[in-house]
């Protein structure tokens, strides 16, 4: 049934809600996406943030994250933010959306935040996780989640090695090649070592990173540990800023970002 | 090309092998699998490692595992047997089996037994862990190895509970219906609580485990913890060998077969 036709010649009331500026911290499994980033065709864990969100708020909206992660790489906190008309609570969000979302990706936590924060340009820096896991049979509970190592490793030697990449570098041989980015210099600030049992775990702090920065920067440090790169060749590599120089990408699935820092 | 045709008019030489008693020690992610028994048409733990058997000896090897766990249950260290005439060093089958396995199974390690030994009828207890996951929130990351529990808990008093099943006991009534087993008489030696952050584990060890027993005796305890049953009427609950006044089975992802003891 169609409804009679109406003029415009009443007042119309202004009942647009305001936008609000919705930050969510996700965390999720990376093993079964292509990645965070929306890629035509597939199925990704920022595509799959954006359709619940659609499907609470029935909106379109842009998903800002911090950055974005590759394939296989996990996240215990990505930040992302998005702008809605919803009149949903900021936070009941998280539980809202969590129904709409697969149990590898959970949102933590939803709050408002000012209206020109923004996930990517308001970060003041990150915080990412690599697992390395040392044994000699690789066990079915890690192998999604770090990255197994057979062979004899002296890691206080990696930790002495991973004090020549403290501090401000230009670090574009720790960059995968193909980035097209211009500034190179970034500041670690710390890479902290825990061991439990098996599970070594190298946690990186820094201004920003360089795509695959993480990873080509512990794939070089085990190999020091290793023996198959001499420690007193990496102020060398660093300064050469040649790719070829350091040593291997450390796989993605020992990778966690930790935390964006603002 | 073919080789001229020999009658067997000459003596053959007694070449067979002799057989040998293999023990295999199996850790395996439950998530994909239907269980470990062999089931017509599935894809179970056995029968993967049933194939891999076949394809390292050529032979059909019967392999007895030290007893089943359910579908997406997991094994830190399940126990199984078979015999070979193959010459592959005992201690090498380890690596070799791990060749032909998806990376959720993993033999942790291989060793010849005595020819009368048998995992299931030569073992003399079994230890499980069940993990709990307290928090608002799940994490992506023990999903598929907790219970995710948002409610509040005392475990205080999941531990005094626990004491009660301590010792030997007719566990009739913590056993899923349906089991046809006649003896229904355990040991239970410790019931061990370890907190790790959100993480508590309850270690079960004992003379055996009937039917879900690990499951529902944990699914009872936290209902003790949530105040659902209270801590005074356990004692009756054990002594009523009724399964409907014991409380619900935890889900499976939560359980691991930590070690069969002999």
């Amino acid at each position: 049934m169609q409804e009679p036709t109406q003029t415009t010649t009443v007042p119309v009331l202004f009942t647009e809600k305001p936008l609000k500026n919705i930050h969510l911290t996700i965390s999720y499994k990376g093993t079964n996406y292509p990645g965070w980033q929306k890629q035509p065709g597939l199925s990704t864990v920022e595509s799959k943030v954006g359709d619940a969100i659609k499907a609470i708020t029935g909106e379109e909206a842009t998903l800002y994250g911090s950055g974005r992660t590759d394939a296989g790489v996990h996240a215990n906190a990505q930040s992302a933010n998005f702008h809605t008309h919803s009149s949903v609570p900021p936070e009941r969000f998280a539980i809202a959306l969590n129904t709409k979302l697969s149990k590898d990706i959970r949102i933590m936590e939803s709050c408002e935040v000012p209206e020109d924060f923004n996930s990517r340009y308001s970060a003041k820096g990150k915080v990412y996780t690599y697992n390395l896991y040392f044994s000699p049979k690789a066990s079915p509970f890690y192998t999604e989640y770090s990255w197994h190592i057979d062979m004899p490793v002296d890691v206080d030697l990696m930790k002495k090695a991973s004090e020549f990449f403290l501090g401000k570098h230009d670090f574009s041989g720790f960059m995968s090649t193909g980035s097209s980015i211009i500034n190179t210099v970034r500041t670690l600030e710390s890479i902290t070592f825990e061991s439990q049992g098996p599970l070594l775990s190298l946690t990186y702090k820094g201004s920003g990173f360089l795509y695959k920065m993480v990873r080509i920067i512990t794939g070089t440090l085990l190999e020091v540990g290793t023996g198959k790169i001499e420690i007193e060749r990496i102020p060398d590599i660093i300064a050469s800023k040649n790719r070829k120089l350091a040593g291997i990408t450390a796989p993605p699935q020992g990778l966690f970002l930790k935390e964006v820092l603002y």
